[in-house]
């Protein structure tokens, strides 16, 4: 018999909304194993029986009953994978009656819309929003520094440059990354080219062990990596933002995504698509 | 009274799966208007008691309950959001139960795993893919170019980038690009630094009307962004895929999360973080 509880993550299109969800639900039962699969773009009948042969197998050969989630839209598809010996758990229609019912109108049961293409140009927003991210990724670029939407301050390695990507893409937010040099720690004021746009400004710092710890995989036994540097650019940079009100985050036990939508809370930002 | 039917993502930590799943629901209703808000970090019954009260005032100025999606873990914050005037939807309780009793466990209650930091060496990978796909988006850097997991190859303009850092960050993989340039097409040849690699190559195509309005934005009457020109580069980089017999896929209507997860299931490419 085997130790690992199968799972899987069944969409029609993407496969984010399954896992999403379904991952947020295993995580609550960490003492067990998880075999996890994520299928996506199961949008036909024959795809979904295909499907179903293969997990009913599995579960014969695990002698225990899969885990199903699925968001899938379409019924007859839903229904091609309603086993005997598989767990469904069924996000789209667990809640869609309840919804048609509050709403006063029946689902369109269109397939896709919510990680799909919205509209052009919405998409060519977000598009933009990248390019914004990844020209003004070093901070040295002073040039459309007015269009960002916010700006990402820190000492290097502090996280900056996948949050801004990450804010470009997942929110369509224009993201610039400033970079603080000891010559910027070491000065009273703030650096100078962000002082037109001190509100944009938001501060990332790091645990100076892990931020040791994380410069040594790349510079080992430099003084860029030392201890001792860490410390001190960290306690300059933390000065830094409090002196002027920068307000700033640690990154040390966040994962991008949490950092990205600690960001969008506290700066108050909007969805940009 | 409002045309609007209010509707809350609300989550104990970055609220990515309530918003995920519940913009799913809604978009399956696309002749209402909904306001949308997502608010993260709800994770004291104190936050979710003011929240509640918010939300009630926004009942009673709408005449219409508002819709309330939740995947908050704790009970007690939970609770606190069990208001007569909205329609909760609760994406946590409503399966939890289930899965308690099909496992024979208890949730553990812990909040904020799934789009928390599982471990730093995972973290570090995914980071690690991030800068990987930032070295290689010029497709210019040989170097290294054997740890890429894929590659992606298409003309200018045809979502290269976006899908590469899209892949890097939530996947983890190791995305590297390569622009054709108007030598590769007309070579009859893969590009040279690419023969080594061609089981890691994955192409991308576009809609020339559509490759045209991009780069007209960028190049306005400039011949790069000529319509003649547009036609005969996508013509000769889907010839050069399909007589190399490197797979592609049309970017033209597709979001990026729709690309990337297609590639990631056309390439068989498992997550990696």
């Amino acid at each position: 018999m085997s130790h690992h509880r199968s799972a899987f993550f069944i969409s029609d299109r993407t496969g984010i909304t399954a896992e999403s969800l379904g991952h947020t639900l295993l995580t609550q039962f960490d003492a067990l194993d998880f075999q996890r699969e994520t299928v996506p773009f199961v949008d036909t009948v024959e795809k979904a029986r295909a499907l179903a042969e293969r997990i009913s197998e599995i579960a014969e050969r695990d002698h225990l009953r899969p885990l199903v989630f699925t968001s899938i839209v379409n019924p007859e598809v839903r229904e091609a994978l309603r086993l005997n010996n598989v767990v469904l758990i069924d996000f789209f229609e667990s809640f869609i009656g309840h919804l048609e019912i509050e709403l006063g109108q029946k689902a369109t049961l269109t397939v896709g819309k919510a990680h799909g293409m919205v509209n052009e140009e919405k998409y060519d927003h977000r598009i933009e929003a990248v390019n914004f991210s990844l020209n003004h990724d070093d901070g040295v670029k002073l040039k459309d520094l007015h269009e960002a939407d916010v700006i990402l301050v820190g000492v290097s390695r502090s996280g900056k440059t996948p949050t801004c990507l990450y804010l470009a893409l997942q929110y369509g937010i224009r993201a610039a990354n400033y970079p603080l040099t000891p010559e910027d720690l070491g000065s009273p004021t703030l650096p100078k080219m962000l002082l037109p746009f001190k509100d944009k400004m938001f501060g990332l710092t790091i645990d100076p062990n892990r931020l040791h710890h994380i410069r040594s995989e790349r510079r080992p036994d430099s003084k860029y990596a030392s201890m001792d540097n860490c410390r001190r650019e960290v306690n300059e940079a933390e000065s830094m933002f409090r002196h002027h009100g920068v307000p700033f985050i640690s990154t040390t036990h966040k994962s991008i995504e949490e950092i990205a939508s600690t960001i969008m809370h506290k700066a108050a930002l909007g969805r940009k698509f």
